[in-house]
Formats: C-alpha cells, structure tokens, sequence
C-alpha cells in the first residue's frame, strides 16, 4: 500500500514541477477512497490542489471523509458554491457528520434539506452524540428483523442485497428495543419454521451509544465480532459499530498520543501554511519556556557559586538530563498502566516502592560512574562527591514523580500523556539544579 | 472492563494483604482469559503467584497465550514438571508457537509429540516464518472447499459446527492454491445447484504469509473484513488473519512505539524484579549519560567565557530547551509522515522548507520575547542580543534536524522513533551550548 502512494506522491509533485496537467480523472484509478486521502495529505499545497481535480467527482465525498480535517479544510477552501452544490446532493447521514464540523452551517443546512426523512433523522440522532461517543458514528446499514420472525423470513431477508459486514441479524422487539443478535451462519442448521429467538448468540453484548469510543475499541479486542449492535440508555437498537471503526479508532487514538507528546494535533496538516502552523507550535513552546525559565530562576539562585566554582556549570546538564530520563522511563510504563486499566489506589504503593528501589540502584550506579569521571575531569575529588548526591536525589525525585505525576493528573481527568513529561521534567530540572548547586554551595565554598 | 478489572485488583490485594487464600477457582469466573492475563499483569509478584492458582485450570494456557513475555515469564517459573506436563497436554499450534521463547526446549518437544500430526503441521509451517511475519499467526480454523463445489455443498458443510468469524468460505484448487473466498450471505440468494465460482468475491486479497504483520493491519483498515486469507509465495492456502489479529497487532505496535520513545520494551513487566529491572534501564540511562557529558563538554570549551559572565550559565537551560522542543515538534510530524508511508524522496525538500520557515518565525518570536526578558534579568542589552541570537540559531538547527535525523535513519533500516529522540536532543543540546556560550565570547567578553 505506501508503496504505490509513494509512486502517486512521486508522479504528482514531478507533474507540479514540470507544469504538466493531465486533464483526465484515471491517475487514481487504482486507488481506495481511503489511499487517496493519505496522498492528497502528502503533497504540498499547490500539488494538492491540483491532484484534487483529478479525483474522480464520484469519489470526492468519500475522500474528504477519510482526511483527517485540517488537510481537509484546506481543500474545501478552494470549493466554489456550484462545487459545494455537488458535494452536498451526494451526502449520507454518516458523511454529513464527519464533514459538518468543515463546512459552513448553511452548507449543511442545504444538505439536510436535500436528505429524505430517514437520513435527516439519522443525521440528529448522530449529532446529538459528542465525537468521542459510539453513538456519533453509528452505522445503519444493518439488517433487521422483528423478535418474533422465524428462520424463513432471515433467508428472505438475506436473498436481497446484503450489506459489508453482515454476520449478524438483529432482533427488535415492537418498541424497538434490541431483543438479541442471530449470527446468519446459524441459519444454515435451522430449520424453515423455527424462530429466530431461539438461534440468539447471547455472546453479543450490545454497545451504550454513549460509551467512549476507544473503551468501544476495547470491546472488540475481547468480543472478536464484525460488528457490535449500538443501543440507547433505554435499549432501543440505533444501529451498529463496525470492528473496522475499531481499528480506525484505535489507530486515531494512538497517532494522537505520539503527536501529543510533542503538543501536536492528530488533525495537523503536514503541509500546513506556515503562519498558522507556527502560532500553534508556538503555544507549546510557550509553556515549555516557562518551564525552562523555572530552571533558570533555580540555577540563579546559586550565582554566587557557579561565579567561583565554574565546573558546575559545565556539569549542569548532566545532573538535569539523568533524572529527566529516569523519570520519563517510569512516567511511560505508569501512563501504558493507567491506560490498560492495570493501576488502582491499592497498587499504587508496590509500585512506587519498586520504581523508588529501581531508580536508587540506578542512581547509586551511575552516581559512582559519573563521579568518578567528575573528579577526574576537574581533578577534585569534592566535586565528584557533590555530582554522585545530586544524581542519587535527582533520579529517585524522577521514580517518585514518575509514578505520583500520572496518577494524580489522571484523578484530575488531565490526561497524563499530554502534559505529564512536561512537568516531569520541569521537578528533575529543578530539584536537580537546586540539589547539585546547593551541595556545590555547602561542599565546595 | 477497565472497571472490573480494577476490582479485582484490589480483592486480591486485600487477600494478600490480609493472608486469607480461598481455595476455590470461582474468583475469576466472569472474566475472559484475556481479562485474567491484565490482571495478573497488574499485581505484585507475590500477590501474583497466589492468584494464578486461582484460575480456573482449563483457562491458563490461553491465560498464558495472552500475557505479555515478561510477566508470563514470572508465573512459568512456578511451573513444576507436572505442572508443565499439564499444560503441554492441552496447548495446540497456535497457542504452542505463542509460548515456545518462554517454555524450555525439551518441554516443547514434549508438546510437539503430543499432538496429532495436523497440529504439528500447523506449528511446523508457522515456526518457518518470523514473529513479525503474518505466515507465524495463521489462524487454522476456517471452511474450505475444492473450487469447483455448488451452493449444496457449501450449505452442507455449514450445517457443522462453524468456526468463530466465519464470513466467507476459501475455495481451493487440488494443489491447495487459493482459488477464491466466497461470503456467506451470497449463498441465500444462490441456486442449490450454482456453482460456488460464481459467487467469489473479487475484492478479497490475499495476504502473502511473509508480509509484516503491522502492514497486514493496514490492509484491514482498507478491506473492512472479518478475515483475509494468507497464502506462501506460491498462493498455496495456509489459513487466515482475523480481523482481531489486526487490532490486537495495531495495539501492540503503537504500545511499543510509546514504550521504545523512553528506550523500554513493551514485554516489560510493571512489577518486573527490582535486580532486572534496573540492569535493563541502565543502558538507555548509559547511552543518555553519553549525550549528556557530550552537551558538557561543548560547554567546558567556554569555561574561561563563564566564570566572568555567570548569568550565562544561568540562561543555558532556556536555550537548549527551546532548540529540544521545537526540534521534537518537527521529529514527530516527520515520524508520523514516515509510518505513513507519506514521505518520498521527492516531498523532503518542500516539508524541509515549511520546517524552516515555521521554525524561522518561531526562532525570531521567542527570540524577541527571551531577548527582553534576559535584558531586564541581567540588565544587559548585549545578554539580551546574544540568547535572542542563540536561540535563532538553535532553533532552526532544530527544524532542519528534525526533518533529516528521521528520513536518514529510516534509509539506514532504523526505527527513528526509537532513536531519533535521543540524537535530536544530542544536536539542539550542542548547537545550543555552543551558540550561545560562543556567541558570549564574542559579544560580551
């Protein structure tokens, strides 16, 4: 699959560079709706323009339902009415509201108007969901069948045109509440008059269409299911969430916490303007100089010594950069922890006891390694002394941080993995300076 | 789950802390095996080895199957011969080849005599390939049928037990090369007597059985099917990959990815032995503890420049800590691009432009901003112009590394999210350092 968008990203951006515009739709004719998101994702900002003519009309809803938003929007600027016209009168329920969020209300106000009743309906049965709930992404192309329907009417059923993903028939009762899922293979050993309820697979447990969509994903890994039945606090059956939605959340959730490690949007556009791209990034690295100002107001505390004693400013980085390692080494193992659901208030303190004795061997380790290279560095036995304390304080303030940080952010409902290394790092520069400085200070003047 | 899970945790914390040890196996009746393995994962090992016993004897070779290396490892070393005798005797290939790294030689030989000759078979073909290759996790319970059967026959044979996921029945041709999948809900509308090659589904592809099992995922997310058969080099039919493979391979992958950014292994263990522990920690300390005495010996190259201007030494921090965040800004969008599969030869010289830019602006912002505050602080307007200077520089040293550390270790077979981190900081560290402190030589002395 990369390799045939590597050829297209290739081709593309060599028609750019010579000027060259096939006015024809066939580059990408081979290629999934899905594909061609990622490659219009992948070529800067004019190629993409112009790659985007060349999207076959029939496939262009679908592929601005699979980008991820900001390359997506960027596109949509470039929609005329006439464009959006088009775009609108080809719109589902479950396109309408990836896209909402992307197009002016009016625009969607227009697509509403031009769905029949029952798309309308699934359109505000859908958004009246958050974007992190399974109930938002609800998909109704499903087959249904009341509670009291025998075996003959399944193979009735089954004989029209079946939608992707059918492994299941479910059961409604008159109210509409799900009364039970019948996997269609069983229909195969039943016989013609026998009812449906009596074939339920109680395995299937249904889906609360206010659920997280990522526990929903956790759902799947145990249940192994093509498909799950979503329902409302009062059971009524609203549709299904697909095992290929799971997989797509789970690669969404994921991408988002690398991108968060660094302060970045799942939704960023890798060829994003420049202008708008640096005001974002610059929050970030907003936050991070006050931190690093922190640091610096600590390392000013202790002017006076640094003016005499000149090797500790030499030696500075490695004090801070040894606890910042150890405790982001503990941060990740507690934040992979608290997200599998492994960390509660009893095991809390075995764990900081084992990560306590973990970082004092390693501290006291690397304590005696780098202060004997202290010493001989600066040829000063006392300052060795001082650099081996400061590292032992530093990497066991890192194990204990690293534990309590994550579980206290997560009481908090923050989530550790986006703002925990910051403050971890912020405690192990600062109780490092302050620690190595201030030893310096007693030991050394 | 989460929730019950936790549960759980802290009952068999309490049983021992308190030392009462029920006898009976009903304490994990509610959980599936994969439920059990997280828990297990998440106690002490003392509390560990007591609830193992707790489970339900017939559940712990999947309970084992299910764990991760490391923790398993724990339990297995309770494991005395009759206890492994025991085990050996219910394992099939699947589960056999998912325990072999952590059961002794001799015992999987036992194993392997066990089983009839299918079996063996099965775990021979799977043993021939690599555990990062789909051949290795070929799911063997799947319908097949010789390509020129009739509807009939394939309803006959549905009549049987039916395998779990079971969407489409594999057709084969009499040397056992795959001739076509056809989905079950298509026989409704078959005629008994039609031939099943009628029926096939164009779309399904096969998995070759030496694709990487991370690439396989990918293909799920485009197919959107509950299974994919997979073939040898030849198209010989060797079983199928669930599309619970794939999502438990997706988790897994990123798990890893988030793992290896603090140099840990995503077999670790959370309550792994204090001893291994930290052996395992101290080389990713130790290759840190190099980069950091490399940032201190670009700084002792100024030594003479900071003992007569000390509030250098102050403001370092703030200058290589802009230089490491920016940088991991860039890093991580380059880093997703490239797992992607977004990034060619061709669009490096754009993104690397967009880089620059975004890092030029952001340099001269911060460098206004860092520049006044150093000023003010020091009382130093030449302070002021020497940071602001430092941190242009480093800053776009940043950018550019954050672009090209990653695309050259991906062309040197290197996965940059493992080491990408640690040289970028090893190169905003040094540039930062010796910007700043050579640009004080000159400027202030």
């Amino acid at each position: 699959m990369n390799d045939d968008i590597g050829q297209h990203i290739d081709e593309m951006i060599r028609q750019e560079d010579s000027g060259t515009r096939p006015s024809g739709q066939e580059a990408f004719d081979d290629l999934e709706p899905d594909q061609i998101a990622l490659l219009l994702e992948s070529l800067p900002l004019d190629a993409r323009e112009h790659a985007w003519f060349q999207v076959p009309v029939e496939s262009r809803a679908d592929v601005l339902v699979a980008m991820r938003a900001e390359p997506r929007d960027s596109l949509l600027r470039l929609f005329d009415s006439e464009a959006l016209d088009q775009l609108t009168s080809s719109l589902d329920a479950e396109s309408l509201i990836e896209l909402a969020d992307s197009l002016p209300d009016e625009v969607v106000d227009i697509a509403l108007a031009r769905m029949d009743q029952r798309q309308r309906h699934y359109y505000e049965q859908s958004a009246s969901y958050e974007d992190t709930q399974v109930g938002r992404y609800v998909d109704h192309e499903l087959l249904i069948l009341p509670h009291n329907s025998r075996v003959r009417d399944a193979t009735r059923l089954l004989r029209r045109t079946v939608p992707e993903h059918t492994g299941h028939l479910w059961l409604i009762n008159r109210t509409g509440h799900l009364a039970g899922a019948v996997p269609v293979t069983r229909l195969f050993s039943a016989r013609e008059a026998q009812p449906l309820s009596e074939l339920i697979d109680d395995e299937i447990e249904a889906l609360n269409a206010g659920l997280d969509l990522k526990e929903a994903t956790d759902r799947f890994e145990l249940a192994a299911v093509p498909a799950l039945p979503v329902v409302t606090d009062e059971g009524i059956l609203l549709g299904r969430m697909t095992q290929s939605l799971a997989l797509e959340t789970l690669h969404e959730h994921y991408e988002a916490q690398l991108m968060a490690t660094a302060g970045l949007d799942e939704e960023e556009d890798l060829f994003a303007p420049v202008m708008r791209s640096s005001r974002r990034r610059a929050t970030w690295l907003g936050i991070n100089l006050l931190t690093a100002f922190l640091a610096s107001w600590a390392i000013g505390l202790f002017e006076g010594t640094l003016e005499q004693v000149v090797a500790l400013a030499v030696l500075m980085p490695v004090v801070a950069s040894m606890g910042g390692i150890a405790g982001s080494q503990t941060l990740t193992l507690i934040i992979r922890g608290l997200a599998l659901g492994q960390i509660t208030t009893s095991n809390v303190m075995p764990l900081l006891k084992k990560e306590l004795s973990v970082g004092g061997l390693n501290g006291v380790l690397w304590a005696i390694v780098i202060g004997i290279v202290a010493s001989i560095w600066f040829n000063s036995a006392a300052i060795g002394l001082v650099i081996g304390l400061a590292i032992v304080i530093n990497i066991a303030a890192a194990a204990l941080s690293g534990v309590l940080i994550p579980v206290l952010l997560e009481r908090l409902k923050i989530d550790p993995a986006l703002s925990g290394s910051v403050i971890l790092t912020t405690v192990t520069d600062v109780v490092g300076f302050v620690a190595f400085l201030g030893l310096g200070t007693l030991v050394l003047l």
